[in-house]
């Protein structure tokens, strides 16, 4: 195991933050920084913006070629694993080799194991000194999407809800809007800018008939639309499926009747995912959410942004694939009220907590919590 | 309005930072501290410990002599306004008029308004230079309760609540032990010990027959254990009245008949706080609260630390009695259960929040916010 200096550090916390700036557009490529450093300065440094453009490390290349940067003998530091793979740019291991670089420092080798490993193994046969395995925490975040497609062939799902302090989703009316403040919202909504795709319930769409698009954020891809509607009974006029690229997950033998004629129907796809054996899922819900999501993933999704109600969160949560919950919290206290998931009711309180806090700030009025699975169980 | 300097504002700091080791003990009176600086250091400083101890001005003087310092010329930061009357130890302010100190800088006047003024009066009289107003917001929080007897005739009511993310006391059976880990419980102690009284409702004495009692933390003092038990049915066995002194809060004519013979006899009071009008709480609790806090009030108790079931947490609210709210959120969902408070059906959301956040930090693998009033309404 390599150990890395404060210094090595420091430049990946650059290459880091450079790679967020692709947050809203690389997918389904992962975001990816790259700096080049020499004598304590920064000589180069790109990201990747967008699929079918430039990787991180040759648009650091072109930018040190546009201004006359020799970038031999420096150090490259790469949040992820330089491809070896020939792409649109050629593989980024050899770029580097061409450049004459003498170190180069990745933060986490590429998660896909048929790649993992051969972009370092090309740098090393060209006597490139490697090393990698710094900020690895930080590096996985930034991509947990693309690496819960890679590792677990299912994409990552964040489940985001806002709830009064005692925790009351709507009023028994269905009253809702607004329980956060305009920040909360807005926050909501870069997140939904960051996920490859976000997904509703048809109980939503019923009550509140959502547009689910990105609104009040700076970003030219709008993401999927999933549609969790077992029976098919989404309104051909919902706001929805208006604009923008549609999946509706259903359960029934045909596709939707109004779909051929609909104004965007090339944009919408209806698919079948109804268990494999029937009577698996006897509840409610009956798409199978398992299959949906590798489903999912093999479409390329990498982030899947949950945002739904009551019954369908809780259906996600007990099939045990929600990976992170942001939960913002006004500060009311509202009393009687729709709680956040229907869930199975305990008898006794497990003695280790099934969550854990990934971390915490106010916004505007409010306060955010992102919650992970706790593995210390 | 005088204006104050970053250096005057730092060595108050260092002044309210001596007032807070007084935090679990000075009870009846209010936390002060004092330092005093000459030429950019401090040559002495104080706090006030336990009523019947000096004040904290006193005892920096007191440092001082056996250091054999010289205060003369020096600047004085106190935390509150010297008191002016004659206490067990002399007026303070008088006490710093015979050092030769130059200045003093009070953070507050004294809340009381038959006082406040009178002691910077004094020193003003013997030409020593005053000024105040600095670092009001955290002067007047360290003695919150201090303030609201002296301001309102009422302690400062912090509530205290444990709850799953989604906002859940209890599980339906009654199981509650534990939602939140160890060291958030130690926190609560913690909470409990800087309170003078520690109030709790008959439900919750018949459900966990709880000791009511500081434990864990490292102080001399017991705060006062207050139950409303509006029908007098707590058990002459019950924990909490064996040790300890403990106020009942009842609506009965008569005292409890075991209460002569009982063996912790002396320290238990039964007070009868009955609404003065008849029917004015039809509620399940009808104990009348603001009365029975302008009876706490009337003994000395600056903070109630409030530590009740659904029911009577309820009731504290709906009475606009609560002026902070702990709240301890366990990384668990947790489903069907308990709410946090007994509260009436809202028809429409309020377009301000009622509550705002003072200030979050995680504690062990949970997250204490505190809430105060709102008010921007």
């Amino acid at each position: 195991m390599a150990t890395f200096s404060p210094t090595d550090e420091h430049w990946m916390q650059q290459a880091l933050k450079l790679a967020w700036k692709g947050q809203y557009s690389t997918t389904p490529n992962p975001r990816v920084g790259c700096v080049f450093v020499r004598d304590g300065v920064v000589i180069a440094e790109g990201f990747h913006a967008k699929a079918g453009e430039g990787h991180a490390e040759v648009q650091a290349i072109a930018q040190a070629k546009a201004r006359g940067v020799c970038l031999k003998g420096s150090t490259a530091y790469v949040t992820l694993e330089p491809c070896a793979h020939q792409g649109r740019t050629g593989p980024c291991a050899e770029a580097l080799v061409a450049t004459g670089v003498q170190r180069v420092v990745a933060a986490v080798l590429d998660p896909n194991p048929l790649v993992a490993g051969k972009g370092m193994a090309i740098l090393q046969a060209a006597r490139i000194e490697t090393s990698h395995g710094v900020l690895v925490e930080q590096a996985r975040w930034i991509n947990r999407g693309f690496f819960s497609r890679m590792e677990r062939k299912r994409p990552w799902v964040r489940l985001k809800v806002a709830s009064s302090a005692d925790g009351i989703s709507a009023l028994n009316n269905g009253v809702s809007q607004w329980i956060t403040g305009e920040e909360a919202r807005l926050h909501g909504h870069h997140l939904r800018a960051q996920a490859c795709a976000v997904l509703s319930g048809i109980g939503t769409v019923k009550a509140d008939n959502p547009q689910l698009n990105v609104r009040g954020i700076d970003t030219e891809r709008q993401p999927l639309k999933v549609i969790v509607d077992s029976k098919l009974e989404i309104s051909p006029e919902a706001r929805l499926l208006q604009t923008g690229r549609v999946l509706i997950a259903h359960t029934e033998p045909q596709t939707p009747a109004w779909l051929p004629t609909h104004p965007n129907a090339a944009n919408i796809e209806a698919l079948n995912v109804a268990p494999v054996a029937a009577g698996l899922h006897a509840g409610k819900v009956k798409t199978d959410l398992l299959r949906l999501l590798q489903e999912l993933a093999q479409r390329g999704i990498n982030e899947l942004h949950l945002e739904a109600g009551f019954g369908l969160n809780g259906s996600f949560l007990q099939a045990g694939v929600v990976d992170e919950i942001v939960q913002y919290i006004a500060p009311r206290f509202l009393g009687p009220g729709q709680g956040l998931f229907r869930l199975p009711e305990l008898e006794i309180l497990p003695a280790y907590a099934s969550w854990a806090i990934h971390s915490f700030e106010q916004i505007g009025q409010d306060l955010r919590i992102t919650w992970v699975q706790n593995h210390q169980e």
